[in-house]
């Protein structure tokens, strides 16, 4: 059975966990101290539930430090917050990461300058969080995809128009990108919806369609959204 | 007859110019200085004929400066390059805008970093180019739209799956907004496919999504796409 580390234990790492588990595979997830997490009782920023009350109706799935997660994972999943993933990250331990595949699908969003949140400006343009990853951990094959949207449509596309709309994915290493796309297709993504737009620098592009996301949630109130691209013949 | 200033004289520009006369519009396009555009006989940097050439073929558009452009035109039409937008639009001068619908179709791409461009710094993440186009002429109704696909698809949806792709609009100005909608739906976009995004700070969104625009051409090298916005009901 495949074992997979589910790095930060948000709603975005919450709907990975769950789908995984569906899927058959070992999950743990990781979080920096373990004890205080389960201790925690306030709700998120978004109004959602401690994560101690989904853990509880969760017992499949395991928790441990972001060290144990990494180690216990042949893949590592990345749904810390984009501005603590490179601490997540290094809290987890280059060695526990190193030539596994590293599924990046935070953002790096900065909720400093007023909201809707802005973008870390040294993590985008020039560069981005997928590409930072990949600087930090140049043994770690960095795949960066689903990104794009909102958490519930990334590990259940077909519950929006069949799985008709488009995801991305970017990263090095061709080997590492066939191997997520197969995850992808078994969470129900069609293959012609995965658009391979190349190597990690790519990310650049997917992180900065963020701005473009929270305007049309936030202009139609509706985060079950996803975008299609439709090219002409 | 309604007259349209089109400023720029670039491969954008020619598509509005042609598509504005083709729907019994006055153009006069603008430019820096008449007898060096005419005179020029280079191609652009994406291997286009000179202005020159296709300004003899399209005899009904007038060529002025920009001043003459904006002071001739109801309407102004912003197709310049982005990082020389607010310069071209002083050479205007304000008082031949004040009051005046301006319809900012133009990205601030920033050439000086490598290919794909990036955006201007100074330009976005926390500020944007239609909004700074707005913060210079506080007494323009400054309305972004179209600046997120290629040109021909901006003046002729239907070319691509009948118009079933989606654009944006911003502006502060619902009165402009509704305006330049009526000038859309001439273009052939269904109104279905117009998302308001809301006020003119939503460009920031729109302008962020190029550098995913630039990265979906790279991989697929067809710029005839566009993306729809797909949701749950």
């Amino acid at each position: 059975m495949k074992k997979i580390a589910v790095m930060g234990t948000g709603g975005v790492g919450q709907a990975y966990a769950s789908r995984f588990i569906t899927l058959g595979y070992e999950v743990m997830m990781g979080t920096r101290n373990v004890k205080e997490k389960l201790a925690d009782t306030s709700r998120d920023a978004y109004g959602n539930p401690p994560f101690s009350e989904w853990y509880s109706a969760n017992r499949n799935v395991r928790l441990g430090t972001f060290q144990e997660a990494a180690l216990f994972g042949e893949i590592i999943l990345n749904a810390t917050m984009g501005a603590k993933s490179i601490g997540a990250l290094k809290m987890a331990d280059v060695k526990n990461l190193n030539g596994k595949i590293l599924i990046d699908v935070a953002n790096p969003l900065d909720f400093s300058k007023g909201m809707p949140p802005s973008l870390l400006p040294e993590l985008s343009n020039t560069n981005s969080l997928g590409e930072e990853i990949q600087k930090t951990f140049p043994d770690v094959k960095v795949v960066k995809t689903l990104n794009t949207m909102w958490n519930g449509l990334m590990v259940n596309p077909a519950m929006l128009d069949g799985g008709n709309h488009t995801s991305f994915i970017c990263g090095n290493s061709a080997e590492a990108k066939e191997k997520v796309k197969e995850i992808m297709k078994s969470f129900g993504w069609p293959e012609k919806e995965i658009l391979d737009l190349g190597d990690i620098s790519s990310a650049r592009g997917t992180e900065m369609y963020l701005p473009l996301w929270l305007r049309i949630f936030g202009a139609t109130g509706n985060g079950a959204f996803n975008i299609k691209v439709v090219s002409l013949k």
